[in-house]
Formats: C-alpha cells, structure tokens, sequence
C-alpha cells in the first residue's frame, strides 16, 4: 500500500513539540503559581483553553529552580491525592454493596487527580516529553524521599498506557539517519561506548551491521531503545571481533546468525517500562524476513555481576584449590592468565545457574532480562571483552543467550513460575565441573 | 527543521495495523475459549508470548459470531472485575489508615482486571482500531443491558487516555489526499451528505474551501472528526450559498471570514472522546497562520431540535396568536411561508436563550457543543436550510455560532458555571419579541 | 536504505511548477512581443534574469490567443533557425577539413537556438510541463502545415532527453494514492474506459489487481504511462472476465499469471517518446519480486485493425467461401455468429501474419507494439470483446501475447532486422489453414 | 497541497543507482570488448535489451583498469564521431538549398553518435553518477590530450541539458539531514574546510545559520553545490567572526543581512555547467520569505589571485614607494603589520578594478563569479582572513560582494557587455588611492 499519506501524520506532532520548546512565556516561577495553575487546569477552566494553559503550566515547570520543581512533587503528593472524604465514603459504599457500580465508582474516586492533571499537561505540544523529564527528576528524587513514589506510581501508569507496545514503531537506524537522531545513538550507547562518527559509522554502514530502534510518534525525535546487530556466520565469543573487525575481514556473504551485541534504554524517565522483549522480537522478525537464510539468533552479552560475586567467594571456607588460585590470580585490569581458563568458567557457570537473588531469580541482571524473555544461556567466552570494563564487571567473560523461538514460551514459563534457568548442555555440564572446583 | 525521518515513523504502525486484518488464524469461536485466552494474556504468559498471543485474541473475537463477541461482554463483566476479597480488604486498610500507600494500594486494587487486559489486546498490529469496534457493538448492547455500563466505563478510559489530544495529528484534506481516506469523508459526512466524487471535489478543490481532520498515529487510515470550511467575504446565512455557489461566483479574493459548516465525528466506538473542541481552536490557528486577512470565525449550523421543540408548542395555552398562525403554517416538506419570518425568527431566539434540558443547558445538541466551546449564538437565518432535513429538523432556519478567540474562555466559564447563553444583542432582540408572539 | 530524505526533493519541483500556473504577471499578448522577449532570453540577458524571464515568457505564450501562439511557431522556425551564413561557412570548413574541431563547430552552428531557447523556458518553473503543451498544440498544427516539422524535431528532440528512462519512476497506483492522480488515470484510460470512481476501484483495490505508471520528477502530478494488470491462474481469453468478474468470482489465491490488460499513453505532447516497452519490462521485474509464483507474463490485447483489413477483403478475387460467407455474417454491432469462429480466427492469424505495411512490419499497431518489444502472438480469442468498440474495430476478437524473459530479445532481433513475426505454432496452424479459407 | 505522493517518487531512482553499484556482472574487460558492447548498445539491440545492457557496458567501464577507460575514450572519439561521408553529402545539400528539411538533416547527421550512446547508458540505474564519473576522468585526461575535447563537448552537452535548472530541487541543509549527505557536506567544503562533525554542526544547528544545497532526482544524494549563511546585525569583515564565534556571542535576534560565505561545487564531472549563480538567487527567495526583516545579502568572500598579482607587481618599475614597502612587509605565514593596512587595501583595489584576464575580465575568479552573477563589490576588509591560506592566497584580505535585487540585471548587462565592474564609491575611491601609492 502506498503509505506516504500516512508518513506525513508525524509532522505536526514534532512541530508542535518544538514550539513548546521554543516559546517562552511569563513563568509563575515557583511551586505555589505552579499548584494554582495546575487546579485550574483540571476545573473547567481547562475545558475551554484546555492546550494553552497546560502548556503555561509545563512552560512554568520547566523555568523553575529545581528546588521549586521538586517542591511541586509534594504539592502534586498532596493536593493532587483522592479526596479523603469521598474515598472513604466510597469504600464504605462498596463494602456495604459490591455492586459493579459501586465498584467503578469506588475506582474512579480512588484514582488520584495527578492522573488527570497528567493527561491534560499532555495536551500541550510537547507534553510528552516534559512528561518524561519531570519523572526522571522525580525518580532521582525518590531516593532520598520515597514517599513521592505515589506520584511516581500515577506517572508510570500513565506512561505505560501511553508507551503501550501498540504505539511504538520500529525503525532501522543507519548511515543515512538524520544526524540528529545519530548523535543520541552515540549518547545513549550504554553496553559498549561509541567512540565518535567514525566508531558509529562502523556500526551502521557495513553491509552486516544492523541497527534497530523503537520510537513513540509523540517522540518523534528521541530513541526509546535501540539494539546494534552483526550478522555473522558463526556464534562470535569476543566483543573485538565485532567492534575491531581485523583489517582482511570480509563482510559474512550468506550470514546465518544475528548476533545482538548491544542493547540500550534511552529514557531514563521511562524506567520500569519495559521495552527490551518486544524490540527483540520484532527484530528477529525483521531480520528473518530480511534475510531467509538467517537461522540462529544470539547475543553476545557482559556479566556485569560475576566479578563482585566472585569477590564475594572469597570468604567461602568450602572453596576449591583451583577456585582460591583462580580469585588469587584474577587482577583487575590485566587478562586472566591462561591457567584460569577452566576454574573462571566452571565457576562462571554455577554463577548462572545457582546464585540467586532474594526473589529466587538469577543474580546477573543480564541474565534475568534475557531468560525472562524466553532466551537460553548457550556459552560461556573466556576472554570475551578485555576492555577495562569487561575485566573489572566479569574477567573479561562473556556469554551467548540464544533465542530458539520454538523454545521461547516454555523458557519463559518455567522461569517465571519456577525460577528456572534455561542453559545449553555445555553450561550445565561446566556448572557440574564448578561443584569439584568449588569444594 | 527536516521532518522526512520522522514521517516514516507511521508507516509501520498501519502496515502492522493491515497485516492484523488480513491474518487468517484459528479462532477458538465462542465466548468461553475467548475468556480462557484472555486469562492466559493477562498471567505471566502474556509476557512471553505477548504481541502473537493478543492478536489470537482479537481474531478469535472478530471471527466470533455477534451473539457470542456479546456473551463475551458479560464474561469481561463478570469475570475480569476487581476480585472482591482482594478489594475488601483494600478498603478496610484505607479505612483504618489512610496512608499514601494505602491510598495506591486500594486504586491498584479498584482497578478491574479488564483495563490490563485491553492494553495488552492492544500490543497486537490493529489492535486499537478492533479495540474501537468492540466498544461500538458494546455501546449498541448497552442501551438493552445497562449493566455493561461498568465494562465500557473501562474501554472508555484507556480510549480516552490513549486519544489524549497530544497523540492527535491535524491533516488537511485536499484533492490530492488517497482516495482511502477520501471516501471514508463521503462515508462519515454527518451534516450535510456529500452524494458522490464530484461533490466531495467541489468541497476540497476550490481555492476557497478548505477541510481538516484529527488522525490518531495507531489509527492513521481512520479521520477521527473532520470540519469543512468555506472562506468567504460575509457570514453566509443559507447553506445553498455555500454547497452550490452559482455558475458566476468567483471565489472570495481576499476573506475575511471562515465559515465551519459541517463537523462530522467519524468513529462511533470513541463517542464520548471529545475532539470536536480542539479541533475547532486549532483549525483557528492554521487557518490565522495561513491567511492573515481573516477576522471572523463563524459556523453555519443546523438546529436539530427546534422542530420538535416547536411542535410541543402547540399545547401551550400562553401561546400567542402569531405563533398559533406560525404553527399552523408550518408544512414538514415545504418551505415556510414568507409571513412567518418574523415568529420563526423571535420563537427561534426563545428556543435557544430560555428552552433548557434537565441539566439546565439548551435543549439543542448543537447549540450545547459550540456554546461549551466559548463561542457566541450569532446570528438566526430564516431559510438558511430547505433541504428535506432543514426544513423537517428546523422548518428551514440555520444559525451562525461566532468564535471570538479573547471572549472563548469568559464565554465558556459562564456557561460552564451558569448555564449563560453568550447570545448576540440581535438574537436576545428576538428573544424579547418572542415573548410576545407567544403570550 | 532509509530514503525519507530524498524523497522530499520533489516537494519543491511539484511546487514551483504549481507557483507558475498561479502566477499572473503582465503579458505581451502577441507572437511579435514574445518572439522580442525569447530573444532576450538567449541573448545575456538570459543569463542575469534567467528563471524570472523565462517565466515571463511562458506566461505570455499561455496567455496568448491560440492564433498568436501558432503564429509564434512560424517565428520559431524562421527566427530561431540556425544562421545560415554561419552554418554554410562550417559546412565548407568541414568540407575542407573534416577535423575533429570542425565536425564539433559544425554541429553546434546547425543546432537550431530554439534549443536553447527551449532550454531556458524549461528554467521556469512549471516549465517542462508549458513545453509538452506547447508540443501538444504544434503537433496538431503540424497536420495543416508540415514545414513546423523542423520545430517540433528540435522539442521532441530535447523531450526525449530530458525523459530519458533513466530521469523515469514507476510507482504503483492504488486506491491509496491522491485523488488528484486517480483522476487522470480515469481520464487518460484509452482502452477499456473507466466508467466512473467506483469501476475505478475495481481496477486497483482488488488484491489480485495492480497499476503501474511512469512519472517524471519535473512532471510529478501527471502519470506518463500506465498499465493495468489481473492477476490470475490461466490466461485469460475475453476482457469481460477481467472487467465484471462474476459475484462468485474470488481472487486467484495463488496467481501464476499476469495480464497486463490496457496500457495508455497519457501525454500527447510526449508522442512519439516511447516509454511502453520499458514499462512492461519493469512492471515484470516488480511483480516477479513480489510473487516469486508468477510464471507467465501475457497481454489482453484488442486488434485495432482488423475489420477495416477484413472490409478490404471483400474486394479480393481470391476471397474462398467460409471467408466471403464471414464476412457477409459480420454484423458491426453484434456478437459475431457461432459457425463464423473458424473462418474468422483463420483470417485473423492471416492478418496477423501476413498483412504488412508499407514498411514491411504487421499492418496492426498493436502488434507492432507488442512484437516490437519481442512479446510473441500467442493465442487469438473468438467473443473476446464484445463491447460496441470491440466489435467495430475487431468482431470481438482479442489476443494474447506472451512475454517470455530469455525470448524478447531473439524475437526482437528477428522483427527488427527481417519483420519476422513471432507466433505459437496454435497461431501458425490457423494461418495455414486461413489461405485455403481464403482461397 | 499535500505532496507526500509526489515525495515517494524519488525513492525508486534513489535505490535503482544503488543496485548499479552493487551488481557484479562479468566485464569485458578492455576498451575493445567495451567499444563492441556500445556498439550493439547503440543498434536496434540497444532497444529491446535497453536497460539491461547499458547496465553491463556501464559495469564493464567501471571495472577497467584507468588505462583501457582512457583507451576507450579514444574509441569514443573516432568510432563514434559523426560518418564523414553522410556528414559530407547532408554539408553539400544543405549547401544547395539550405531548407529547413536540409539544416535538420544536416543537425542530425553532424550529432556525434557518441551522444545516442550516452542517452542509452544513461537508461541503466544510476546512469547519470557513471556518467559524471567518466566526465571526471575524461576531463583529467584532457589536459594531457586535447584532442579528446570533442568527446568532452558531447558529455557536457548532455549533462548540461540534463541538469537544467527547470530539474534541480533546492534542499535545506541542517541537522535532521541524513549523515550520509552530511558527510559529503565535510567532504566537499572547498572554502574554509570543515574539521569534523562537531564543526559541521556549528554550521548547521544555531539559529543563525542556514545551508542550502541543489540536488539533482537522477543523483538524489549527492549535492551539486552548496552555500552556506550566516544571519547577523551586519555586513561582517573577518571570517573568524562567523566560523569561531566568541563564547558571549549570541545569535542575531532580528537579523537583518544575511552572509554568503562559502559556496562549494561538489561534483567535478560537472564542471563547466553552472549552479551557482541560480542557487543564490534562489536561496536569497528562500530566505526572503522566511526571515521578512533581511535587508541586506552579502557575501563575505576569499580573493584567491590577490597575492599572485602583487608578487607580479615587484617588477613594475611605476611602483610606489608606499606598495613597494607594502610588498617587502608581506609575509607568507603572518598578518600583515598594520603599517600596511592602507597601500593593501589600495592595492587591492587597483587589483579589483583594473587587474584583467586576456578576455577583458577581472583576474579575480571569485570576483568574476561575482560580479557576473550581478552583484557588486561592496567592501575590502583588511584582516579578513588570517588563517594560512587567507594569508597565502590575499594577505588576509577578505570582500564583501553585494546582491541588491534591483541592480543584478543592471549590473550583469554591464559587466557582461562591457566588462564594467560595479563597486561602491568607497572602493572605487581607494582604487584611486592606489594609483598614487602605485606611481
């Protein structure tokens, strides 16, 4: 179908985010005017100039001192919060007769003000985005002070309606991208850092790079995530031979393996919405589409929490001759020598399968987004990224996760119901080795 | 700024949207295997299987017989309520301590199940536009059940929060729109129907006609609400003027005026969803933006209500003799006669200033639409309409409503609060004579 | 490749040529006035003033009655014919010394300065498009008075450049594309009329129909060329089975056939330009992409000429039986009668065979058409068109030529070079047996 | 009007050039095996195979080594130069009777079927960038073998009535630009070079700066040329001031001259075909209608023959005491010392004004681009460039040119017809100047 009537639809979605960006009116300047202006945005004043108050409003927001901005969380905690005395009547209502209508009116009087205040300011050009910026300061903010998190609750809710998967689109992202968006690609890269246009152009033009992106049309120019893809003939066990391919290296001609070496959030405002399980579905499907002779789909991933586990070891009086040598001769930026190889694996490999955190789930993050998607750990690479980083998070271990998309749903089944770790015959059989290594 | 990019974004939304109604699954086929498939969306399955699993989903239920896609209404009823022990005990805790906690707690609790599982059938390719649909048939069965109220009270809500008017996009119209959308105008055109092409082009083609709609990104094949413009030199006073300007006329070389003489909402399954109001101050905005020489914005409505209204006349024993006459004159298929100008014209006024529903607001639909926007009853046309429908909803008379930018809000807050009529002196003139042709 | 920005480069050819049609600046009125004004166009002054003259004079000419305009041909030819002192002076020089310097000055001192002169109109924007109108004016002219033959060869000359098919586009026609451009395949439909939108639709929405046209990017709101195709299982033997498919009629499933049914030709100012046979080539590679089960390429084709060729029989001494019998059957506006499908079908194949122009090549111009572009004859259809225009111009009688990949080019050569007639033995066999029907 | 259709239609021609690049056909070879294939290509072959084996003749070429493509251009020069016998006689028949059906006759006999085969190669997917390629080269080599000048004056011929103004597409240049294009912009900067993409984004991002760039459908992302402007409050003297902005610097709040200060031709097979003269004359319109408040379009501009001219000077035996000074000061890496700012700019003058080329024109070729284009030298700014080559080329000297709409024709026809050279007072008055500090 000829979609170019459709393509233009964004235009004034962006155009209007940037003006709201650009115009710059008187400011109440601080918590109080911001609270004032915010009752009147949700009374029936905000009815009638409805888009041109709730950007004053988000206009004033931004201008503040962020003491002020943070003052305003309070008053948003409070002011904004369901009106004790209907709520409890509502709830003594309900309880005395939990009839449907009841029921929705108990839910709507619990449902807090902020929620509505939120989807008016939303109303302004651009209010999604300032959206997304006042819940990152929010979410620095609840460190020190978690009883904003019922803000933050109404917030998240909101945005996750919003950033339903239904609404996001996914684009390719490559060499003839706007700059614009590329610069937030260098910016946002979190797993292995993008040197300069040189380094990005390295990971986009050559003919088996692919890059993919999810995008929301009321964001039109910020990334939301994004994952980097080599496609390769083989399962690579070293990040170098993905990001410094040697000089003779020819692209694969008839690759059969997508390898996902880099996956990044882009919005700190959106965190806790979840969008990593369904770009990687989407981009298998893409790339099978793309490529039919595409037939295993990998990642090359750190282990950002081997290290401080192993650290952690030390103290354990049931540890192995071969471990104790092994966390003895671990230096934090130098290789692991040779000799470590097997121990670092074994112990690698039980790592995966037996630590676990307090809700029974794997301690590697990692490995928890991965096998909470369906994925399998499918090999363990000694001397997988030698870089400063990959030295200190994991002695330079790296590891695949396979998506085998006939084995997604029952992966993903048992570990959320059992906690079970998905893993090739070869891990288990390492896991297996560890036991003697360890006691 | 370049906005190519951005454009693109779109395309993958609606082909997504395409694919979904193409797609040929097995359909479980009745109300029960529909609800089990929807407990398995909601449980920890839907996260792995997510996207495909949701799209089963709405296959099945399009596939459904309608008997059944209305059994399944009651099982969403029933079966996907907040769970009452869960909601007791929720209430109970806010009654005995109010907490910011608490509070959340009971409004997590409060929400019914439902809510989540439509937002995760909207994850699937098409899945807002079949979440429409299915809120159109619900609102058909509602006037037979009511009891389903509770059910659309939640499809209402995420409709609304998604339509948020920041996701909207305004698109003009034009001859060079696709024909997909075109002949969806034809088909929604809800004032003043549009018979074929020909027509329709007369309505975009001129240099003096001008056509905006809102798109939704998710729905982007789909106008939402749509207004028709003509730009004229003086506020029109007879629809004829506008839908067949004679052989000889000449479009207006310099208006000042834009004329809105038809607003058509297009998606009955988002009735409730008020876009008509943006639409209107944006259309505003362009059209300022695009012609500078504009000073009036006014429309040229219909008065849906008045015959009717005048028809309950008859058994007023105050009614005044010129009014009796008026009355009897009246034919339901022929123009008025001349002589009942003035009664229409000061009965006319009375209708719209003092005939109230029981909400205390005007009885005419369209007069509570534009005047809850802010706008002014401007002027009353005697033969305005002598259409089969004009003359049958109206006996023929047509009304201007004036948009004044800097009287919107005032006009809006007395409205709002007191059920004011903002009225020009000309009508309120009327009105007076009204009272005495009728006593 | 994500194209989005190149896409926006015909925005501002398709607007600027727009502005020209809008503008009204004063005009000389006559052929003497615009002849002053082309010469300052190629003189320097061209070279200061450039696009705003040339617009200037497009204007005029447009504006000018039709007299003027042909009188302003006259002036092309004698006034911006090359000088001929200047011209004999490089004829003799060449004859002298037939250097490489001299054959380059003698054919710039014989190119006529209308081609510059065409050349800089063509600056103006909306300039290629005054020019295929203005050649579209002088062919008709060209009719009364041959010797304008010197002017229109330098327009076709620089019009065959600039549409070079490397400047061409195929895009496909749906019903998604702008109204402004289904308007003119409806208008520009040479071989089976499109009735009106809704016949339209049946010819584009159908998932087993396509469209494909040429445009230009200077000419971007106006198809060049366009062929309308069925995709089917079988060759098909009469166009009603194309045009009203039966109610029962679903659309092939798996489709090994396409039927390209009518191509048109939509600019007469581009006559004699050919862009057919790239079209059909092109359309089969695009199609051949998109359904890889496609195997059979095949037309649908009338035969302009074969009653009048039949008529002409009538005379022939020669003339056997069944062939005079035929021709007496043959009623101009009714289905020819059943004992009539031999002898006729017989003549046909004779007629496709054997009956030559005056330049050796077959007497139908649609053969030449399809032959030309190395298609093969491959079957004649008795009752294939029984339209009005079917049955005038060929007793209902419509053919199949087939394209085949690996055949085009050797049938090519062998029309080309000896007007060799490529045919199915099926078609053969009828020709043999049309000599003893005829004699 | 809603262009998106017309967007679409580049993205065809845009990836059709792509696919030349890739494809991998087996070549010929050498200049022989080429010859033969453009020979067929040129014959009734050409036709039916067309594009096909264009595209192989093309791919051949381009994977000689350099010498067999500079043997083949030989071949282009004698095989395919005009028939010298059919040249010969259509000389003497044009010589009889120098009819209008003998001077076409003689057109076309005289047009080097050289000029046939560039048409057919350019039918193949990326055609035209081939093309412009073997001009590149061609050129090149021209300078060794004059002889080929004939070839080159058909390859210009065509290229210039391809890339007539009428089909070149002005384009914003700005952040939001795909980096594919972006990087050409770094890449073909010729006046003040781009260091990296940090510096490419101080031109492009502020608010104050803009660049314009022709592109052409055939090569949709390649710019032709480019210029790029600043916005400020005034005409300014140094390029630092614009290129290095100081850190308090803020961009011009209501600009009111815009800065030309760096045009850049980007193709070298394009050379001689001029755009740069349309593209400032445009860019002036663009920016007219943008900004309302522009007054003033200056450039501010190298003087690349100054310090060439003065180094001539030393043998002058007139020279004055004061130049004579000026040029013993001079140094090739410093600034000049201050003592030398008034005999510079006297000089320079003199330079402007009076230094001519063997054609009666200025020496300078920035100032002859200029000036011809109808603008006027308006400023000489001492200091103006202090960077190695502003040194080296002009002793720092920068100018400004000024484009005053109501003088370029005026001027052009001047500098044109008599070689005058429009300046302001305040330069003619140091021209005067000069001849005292010169004699």
């Amino acid at each position: 179908m000829n979609t170019s009537f459709f393509q233009g639809l964004l235009q004034s979605i962006t155009e209007r985010g940037r003006q709201l960006l650009e115009s710059r009116e008187p400011a109440p300047g601080n918590a109080q005017a911001l609270a004032q202006a915010c009752h009147k945005l949700i009374s029936s004043h905000g009815e009638a100039s409805g888009v041109a108050l709730a950007r004053q409003v988000l206009c004033a927001y931004r201008d503040c001192p962020e003491a002020q901005q943070k003052a305003f969380f309070d008053i948003l905690l409070k002011d904004f919060a369901p009106p004790h005395d209907a709520l409890a009547e509502a709830c003594q209502r309900y309880l005395d007769d939990p009839s449907s209508a009841n029921t929705t009116a108990l839910f709507q009087a619990s449902e807090p003000p902020r929620q509505e205040l939120f989807r008016r300011l939303n109303q302004a050009p651009g209010g999604t985005a300032e959206l997304i910026a006042m819940r990152r300061l929010l979410l620095q903010e609840l460190k020190a002070r978690p009883e904003l998190t019922a803000v933050d609750h109404d917030l998240q809710h909101l945005l996750a309606s919003w950033f339903n998967r239904g609404f996001l689109v996914l684009r390719r992202i490559d060499w003839s991208t706007p700059a614009s968006i590329l610069e937030k690609i260098i910016k946002y890269e979190a797993v292995h850092a993008i040197k300069d246009w040189d380094d990005l152009r390295g990971r986009l033009q050559p003919a088996d790079r692919r890059c993919f992106a999810f995008f929301h049309p009321a964001l039109a120019d910020e990334p939301l995530i994004f994952v980097e893809v080599a496609l390769t003939r083989a399962m690579p066990g070293a990040i170098a031979d993905i990001l410094e391919p040697g000089s003779g290296a020819q692209p694969a001609e008839e690759p059969d393996t997508a390898v996902f070496y880099s996956i990044s959030n882009c919005q700190d405002g959106l965190r806790g919405i979840s969008f990593g399980n369904f770009l990687i579905k989407q981009v298998v499907e893409e790339l099978a589409r793309e490529i039919p002779g595409l037939r295993h789909y990998v990642t090359l991933s750190p282990v950002p929490g081997l290290r401080r586990w192993l650290d952690g070891l030390g103290d354990d009086p049931q540890l192995g001759a071969a471990a104790a040598e092994l966390l003895k001769a671990l230096k934090p930026d130098a290789p692991p020598p040779p000799r470590t190889e097997q121990p670092l694996l074994a112990l690698a490999a039980e790592y995966f399968l037996h630590a676990k955190n307090g809700a029974g789930l794997p301690l590697d993050p990692v490995a928890r987004f991965h096998l909470g998607n369906g994925a399998r750990l499918e090999r363990l690479n000694w001397r997988g990224d030698l870089s400063v980083s990959g030295l200190r998070q994991a002695a330079g271990l790296m590891v695949n996760y396979r998506y085998e998309l006939r084995q997604i749903e029952k992966n993903h089944e048992a570990y959320a119901n059992q906690g079970a770790v998905a893993a090739s015959p070869e891990v288990r059989k390492l896991a297996t080795l560890s036991a003697k290594t360890k006691r």
